[in-house]
């Protein structure tokens, strides 16, 4: 209970989501406290206050032992000069902790009790080990549709929320999984040029081998500044950039540092993250493309249809105007995987070249169509003719120049990776089916997506008929190293089965 | 999937059972591979290689762009010196999180997952994240009977295992929660007076008011090498020694890091992490103690009936003779809660003090009998009075004190703290229970353990009749802001409740 003033000191180190106090194990108040490494400590000056996880230090050049040295986020968030005098003492369990050990005990949990974890966590109270808990108590099936509804309002009332002033804010949204899905880069200016306004923000890759944020790079810009992306979206109708800056529902970002490394995650936890972070953006109507096939992220109808209802019934409750569309996922969309190949497939469907990828512009005009029908003036049925319209005029093309001025010119280049690699066929026969998860593989395994010229490019797709030596795929690396790396992969398993056309999975027999 | 070299440096920061490597923010191989802060990495060096979460700095004071650090643990693990060329890429999820997620899916886990996930664990392949995932999956009610079995003999064959060479080599538990409760401190001693071999190792409070490594510290040195732990436990037959540097069953101790600031627990959790570390210990026979009351760590009978079971199923199944004695824990026992406190009172008892605390003596004679009754020379029913035969006679305060010299004599001093505050009855009546919660935080709040002459003396117990005016029990303090700290808390509620005797809940009403 003693709390005796130490001296304040930034510590150079990025601990992501998580504060971290240093102190030195001969610091009268680490002795005299009982703390021991790992213990939650609670840090005060002038009526600011945090929570940090403590770990000792035996090293002066870090902290003195009259000194309490704190990472950046936590010198941040304590939001204090240093050589200010802080005390420190045990900190109190995070309230909520209560309600997740609660949900632990197979209880359901109410509205002011997400509101209360949601608020814990933005305020950094919960350490890696309270998310984990939280996230494998919630995880799975053990959130109801109501607990979904109320985890999403939770996360979006944490954060602050963009407001267009416009009565429709139109954006999609792909659950992920498929490489070479690059359709909103088709999308948003097909919509843009519409007249709707997408203000579309992206991810970048963290387990694919391309997002659509590294994609677009290749054009052009995405890390833009709030403001202006505003102006762009203001003056374009549209915009594709990185979605990392805004800042929007926090607490969506902070679960997902930990859902990451520990590679669960949960239809429930998806759906809340998605529609937050939507919501937070200022979206008023969704299209959710939800793929499925056997190495989908969904891999049977009925658990596609399950999801379906369950976007639905919570985009409902929270007043967002949200279709959802089943695609085939069966195999990757378009040729290119990586983000140079992607962006050429772009292009080429883009300049409505004769070589264009058929199922990626298909798949882009139903989704704009779809979209455009969220539009009161489109005959219900005409949004697809409409989309197919603005792309075949070129006026889609006018808008992604427009969009790619206005967010600032790269001069793209769609020469892929110094090395290629020839994948042949074994036998002759036809292609029966390709493997999203082992093609994802081969392309970040070639280097990308932190090479934006690596990646695989497809010859032939499911349904094609080829001989025996005829190149099923090219891979492309900019590095020796993972060149072979890739080709040592390919060796094992190449992704590819040939074989007879009875054989190809109908899309319908996953129902 | 560069993995140049980089030289190691050692970074005197305790992080406790996580490995932490330290990278700096300009470092080629950093910015080259992609990670990110709290990404895990794989370093690598002649043959030897660790995993670690990242952390990534700005000072090259910490680490120059050409360094790689390692926190203390990690640096010991890795076992190279500093200086050395280490290699450093992204790490693959440990294999055995595969079968964690499938136990957080609701599926049975096997021997071999359990095996795969505490070798994982002792390895240091799992992160805090990681364990609190597997810690919340097996929480509460989610294993059955068998997978307490596989997990505790998994967690027994991570470390290693003594043997002492005998047939018999007994040890008693309690599953805590109930304050002043030593009774190890005089069953130890009646129990090696009586011939059998007890290599009691105790741990100290974490959460409590005192441990019974606290509580024979005031006697005797407790942190002993393991050659000296021999060495008396042959000479005397027994020992009363701190538990934390066996390190037996270490998967448990990294368990335990992550599972108290989580604050979860759970039956099965609890009796694996008992019976592996008592096999590790090399016991044969092992009494439990499992108090139950309303204040209680158990509080009801039935509760207390399925922990029973549980832990004679698990036992049964390792091959260790195991008894369940379930007792009265409807309030603290004995007079003082805190180390000199409960110190004094075992004293009491052994030195058969006519003002000796009752309750103390015969729960501890009780559990005496009962581990007597073990030995095959004993008639069933005669352990009892065998073992009051030993405190009466003086042989049990003779052993203790040939203990206590054996591990080194402390100037044992009984004095409580300076301050003392008294709490007196604001009614006439009689006592009807005494909080054991209220009077551990109580106790711990005047700065027990940690300050051993501060805690609680109670002079009244449930059943006595007390007049308003009365003091029910003193608060003793070092420090006289513990003190006033204290005397705040008492004011709000002082952890008795005075009524009248039909108001005394019975002890079989809980079933």
């Amino acid at each position: 209970m003693n709390s005796q003033a130490l001296k304040l000191r930034r510590i150079a180190i990025d601990t992501y989501h998580e504060n971290v106090a240093y102190m030195h194990r001969e610091c009268e108040v680490y002795r005299a406290e009982g703390f021991q490494a790992l213990s939650k400590i609670r840090i005060s000056t002038n009526g600011s206050k945090i929570l940090a996880v403590l770990n000792v230090v035996d090293d002066d050049a870090i902290v003195t032992p009259a000194e309490l040295g704190l990472s950046e986020q936590a010198f941040q968030q304590l939001n204090v000069c240093e050589d200010c005098a802080v005390s420190v003492d045990h900190a109190e369990y995070a309230a909520s902790m209560d309600a997740v050990r609660r949900k632990i005990n197979g209880e359901r949990l109410m509205l002011n009790d997400f509101e209360a974890i949601t608020k814990d966590i933005a305020e950094s109270r919960y350490s890696k080990m309270e998310m984990a808990a939280f996230l494998v108590a919630t995880g799975q099936n053990s959130l109801d549709r109501d607990e979904v509804y109320y985890l999403t309002r939770s996360m979006l009332e944490t954060g602050q929320r963009l407001s267009w002033g416009e009565l429709q804010v139109v954006d999609k949204h792909c659950i992920g999984g498929i490489p070479g899905n690059r359709t909103s880069m088709l999308v948003v200016p097909i919509v843009a040029a519409h007249g709707m306004l997408i203000p579309k923000t992206s991810s970048r890759a963290i387990t694919s081998p391309a997002g659509t944020a590294d994609t677009m790079e290749i054009f052009a810009e995405v890390n833009l500044s709030p403001e202006k992306l505003h102006d762009i979206v203001r003056k374009h109708r549209g915009c594709l950039a990185w979605g990392g800056t805004a800042r929007l529902a926090p607490v969506d970002d902070m679960l997902i540092s930990v859902e990451r490394p520990l590679g669960i995650d949960s239809q429930g936890q998806m759906v809340a993250s998605i529609l937050s972070k939507k919501l937070a953006a200022g979206s008023t109507h969704l299209l959710i493309d939800i793929p499925v096939g056997p190495t989908a992220k969904v891999r049977h109808m009925r658990a596609a249809l399950a999801l379906r209802k369950l976007f639905e019934y919570v985009g409902d409750q929270l007043g967002i105007h949200l279709e959802v569309i089943i695609t085939d996922g069966r195999q990757p969309v378009g040729r290119g995987i990586g983000p140079t190949l992607e962006a050429r497939d772009v292009m080429q469907v883009l300049e409505n070249d004769p070589n264009a990828p058929a199922d990626l512009r298909q798949k882009s005009l139903a989704l704009a169509g779809r979209i455009i029908e969220f539009d009161p003036d489109v005959r219900g049925g005409q949004g697809y003719a409409i989309a197919r319209d603005i792309l075949d005029s070129g006026r889609a093309l006018a808008k992604m120049n427009a969009i790619i001025e206005g967010q600032g010119a790269h001069s793209a280049d769609f020469r892929p990776g110094q090395y290629c690699y020839e994948v042949k066929a074994d036998k002759t026969g036809m292609v029966t089916s390709i493997d999203n998860l082992k093609m994802a593989k081969i392309a970040r395994i070639a280097g990308a997506p932190m090479d934006k010229k690596a990646g695989v490019d497809l010859l032939c797709k499911t349904g094609d008929t080829v001989s025996e030596g005829d190149v099923l795929y090219h891979v492309y690396a900019e590095f020796m190293s993972d060149f072979e790396f890739a080709k040592k992969l390919i060796e094992q398993e190449n992704g590819y089965v040939i074989g007879k056309e009875s054989e190809i999975k109908r899309y319908d027999a996953f129902i």
